[in-house]
């Protein structure tokens, strides 16, 4: 990182679906950024994102790109096993770290990740991209304006209407990689409270076939703030009418909202009533959203602000993640200071 | 009128679609009335919807019921065209009235009708329901707050979903029937200010087949106040997604709107999108407005307030409604002083 | 009942807010009901009351009201601790049963209630009063008509601006008289299922210094029912911003929802952004609902459909807030079958 | 243009507001394009936003530009008066030509543009941004579909909240410069109907004291198409409640509506109501059309397309505008057929 002006040059590791994306930002949307390698095992998978967006490299191991001296940047879209090592790694050479959620998958790996960036001074900016979506956003600045007094009731939820790959998800995908975004969420809209304990159900109701393999696809939790707040986290993988995302908190002076599944604001009138297209994919729900947490961490790398959110908010999240988690399994109420493993 | 106290005695005049309506409203749904006889020239039509209402009385002719000396006023429901008459016949009877729009159809008949009911010093009350819709009335009262500043730009639109019969439908209804409605609401939502002239364009596009016959069942009319304030009036006669009202009124300040053909609160998210059901009856979308203006008329009888909307504001609107008739006729702008006829 | 034509004559017992209200709907907005008779212990209120609404007596002692042979049904409005005991008395004077919520405080006093009712052959309904609103009852049509396949994830909210009087509120409160309305609506929307286990957080977050009393004024329950769906139910004592009571069912095959706190269609544009005015009373957010259930009572009395709620929705809503209540005891999921006192 | 492959080379005519937008878009948002240069006739002016923008070359005289043989394609975003030259320059040069609204200010210009783009065989298109508008593009799909039947009222109408500089308008300026954008979205909302006639009002209502040098701004123009649709156009310089533009199209068989003031899907619920926040600016509420059109004309550029808006097109808006302004001097319907100056 000699050269701290001019855009930020960004690798990107993970070619799939959400990090294809983050490539396109990175080549085309963002300024700040330029986009200097690609990394994905796949046979050919790197070249050819690299090729189509005009980056100079394509690796088959990320280990090659970590330690490319060009890249001053990495932006890790891997599968969730891989994050924490790759992590440590950018780490250990130097590199300004964007990772994906969830950071992490126990807190032995999150604190790992957490100290490995804090030993080298560099930023970790965690892909919570919800706090940069607009509505969300204004949300919180209405809280922190006092508009909705104190918190006491909230709701986050997330129901992706895609279905899902039962090759692809395993116990605990629900919290751990879906839930983990409302849990963040929920924590960044009672600023200042910490998690006191989980309730969590949990079911296959989408595919009961794989209920014993323990594919959970539909999951409400209830989660206490220390301030009194009563949050709920709610998520299911199969929406039939689109990518419903959405928070709402009430407080003692006040609610805020956010989030709308409706495509645009036209409007159809015609027999059948009143008609409103939905949006069917998270990346263009979020498109702004995920585009500005990049342009951000690359304001970040280049020391104009520090990254959020962090590290600690990611193992924050993961602590609730694995709560709930422990709370299907035992049906009980689970304390997150005993959150630990 | 001996009788000052208790329900109002009502006499009913017309018992078609919405004279049977306000008929209910009247023996049911307003405790400050109650319905003493109905009046219908078509064979049996008076006595079965009093035998159905409870009211003790069914006339064939009218003038039977305008001279029941248990009647202290009237609701009149006939067609469009009888209207001047039987305003002037019941307050020849002493009593009070109320007239469904248009109060008249000619500038002189209308002069008759206020005059008749001045003379006796009765109250006249016309049935422009939309003033007493909630919507509406709390536009209106922003209005009034100044929450909008001084109104500039003005729409008010009415658009039917039922088609119409061309046997109802005379050269002139659209405006005489249907858009003096929003002549009204138009002249009431700029308060104080008086029209200047008007442009109206027609056509009958619904049913070209009648544009021979002057039968027009689009049209838009464009209205200047001396206050400047510039509206449009826009009507239709079929509406394929519900009976849609609207008002707008644009000021240096601000803008109030009102109306939506939306049918109650439920949304239903589908794979298709998002939909509401919508409204398709005028008694369905102004069910509380119909009945909130007879029960302001009883306390209108009961003296406790004077009469509004009045004969002047009926006069006014049935001026913009001839205006507008006389410019589709000639293509050009009409200057409403010279509307007298 | 020897008379089964005319209008049901009705007795009231409880004349407080929401029982003045049923008495004026009672007397003057239900045509196919007549108030004969109001019963409250406080002096001079019953006698008021009647007065007010022309009913023809006022009874200081409901157990007068209730074996006035003038009477066929009664509308019990008491304080909820009275209602089982008068449910009892009416059944066994041979009198139509409509009851407030909550029809009991025990599962044996349901028990006593339901079995007074069914041994006298009489026609006994609860206040469930949101089955009757226009967009829960369009909710449940879609639900029927598969509109959005099976129920997986439900929520029901209730959060009144009013705040509370403490002297009006008991432990249990927010569980057995306000969420047994929300519990009353899950069951409701998700037709066929039944409640397996609870599990419920409450806190006085909006007067904590009745906390040490009980005085519980926010509250959040999970709901597991045995066709695999979850269901929240969330309620608050003071809102802010209106009276806002809301419902969402997402199922297999799209999503439903229900309420809108706005009042009215009036929008008002401004400098500071849009907005919208907001219901702040039950009477007017339920005003129709409200209504329609005691008409669809008259309906029931005279022998046109079974009543619903029935007796046994009454039961099946109070073991979930007894089920509620213990959670919040315990900390500890309660199953519904154990709910038995 | 000798290399027909890699990002359009752009150069920019004009660094005024929408000018720097354009170039902004031009060098960061639009992959396929590249901002060459920039000119500006303010000292200073083009060599900063060069600079910015990371251009290579900033001239004070846009003659220098459009010969600059780096450059293929030119964004012309001066002053209204000096477009149709520029665009002829730019024609007679071999560039590809993207010009803001409106292209030329007589028809005589209008022919002159067109032809010099014709003769060369250069792409010609023109920034009728909305278009591109989702919600605009929507309602049109809509239209295609036959999803309204045949369009019988149509409406667009513009509000801006910016208040005006009395120095930078000019008599025409509510109809050539910003109802333009509401002439050609009528025209494109109805696709193969041509106009008939056009009646316009237009008064100072912001700055009376302006109305003497004729400086209007509000106005109201009704449009006849062939087809027998009405249409109604509307424009205010001065709206409190941010930047308004919607459009509606009513036809036989329902309604399409697009545009929505409110800024993102934050709901704020307080002790006053709800409250929506709105949008302020032009490249706020059309950030992503705006950016879009720029990106079809580079794919027009290298050849993908036929580029729309056309020329034509923009001498059908200038027409309706022409019309508009005759209309408003003499208070007649003008015929659209008559106007050719």
């Amino acid at each position: 990182m000699t050269d701290n002006t001019g855009p930020v040059r960004v690798g990107l590791i993970g070619s799939g679906w959400i990090g294809r994306f983050h490539g396109e930002s990175l080549a085309r949307r963002i300024p700040e950024t330029d986009l200097v390698a690609v990394a994905d095992p796949a046979p050919g998978a790197a070249e050819r994102v690299a090729g189509e967006l005009g980056a100079g490299y394509g690796y088959t191991d990320a280990a090659d790109l970590i330690t490319d001296p060009e890249i001053e940047a990495v932006v890790i879209a891997s599968p969730a096993r891989f994050h924490t090592d790759l992590v440590v790694a950018a780490a250990q050479a130097g590199k300004a770290i964007f990772v994906e959620k969830p950071m992490a998958l126990t807190i032995a790996d999150a604190d790992r990740a957490i100290g490995a960036a804090a030993s080298a001074g560099l930023p970790l900016q965690v892909g919570f991209n919800r706090r940069f979506a607009t509505g969300f956003a204004a949300a919180r600045r209405i809280i922190d304006d006092g508009g909705i007094g104190t918190p006491q009731l909230l709701r986050s939820l997330t129901r992706d209407p895609g279905g899902f790959d039962p090759a692809a998800v395993r116990p605990g995908t629900i919290f751990l990689e879906t839930l983990i975004h409302d849990f963040d969420t929920l924590r960044w809209l009672n600023p200042g409270a910490s998690v006191v304990d989980v309730y969590a159900v949990a079911d296959a109701l989408v595919h009961p076939q794989w209920r014993d393999r323990g594919l959970l696809d539909t999951a409400v939790v209830t989660i206490r703030f220390d301030n009194g707040a009563i949050a709920t986290a709610e998520a299911n993988f199969s929406a039939a009418y689109g990518y419903d995302v959405r928070g709402e908190v009430f407080g003692s002076a006040g609610m805020v909202t956010a989030g709308d599944v409706r495509a645009g604001d036209m409007r159809h009138y015609h027999a059948g009533g009143v008609s409103s297209p939905t949006t069917r994919l998270n990346i263009d729900l979020f498109r702004d959203a995920y585009t500005q947490q990049l342009a951000d961490f690359a304001a970040n790398v280049r020391g104009e602000r520090r990254p959020v959110p962090t590290g600690e908010d990611a193992r924050e999240a993961l602590a609730i993640a694995l709560a709930a988690i422990e709370s299907v399994r035992s049906g009980a109420r689970v304390a997150i200071r005993k959150v630990t493993a």
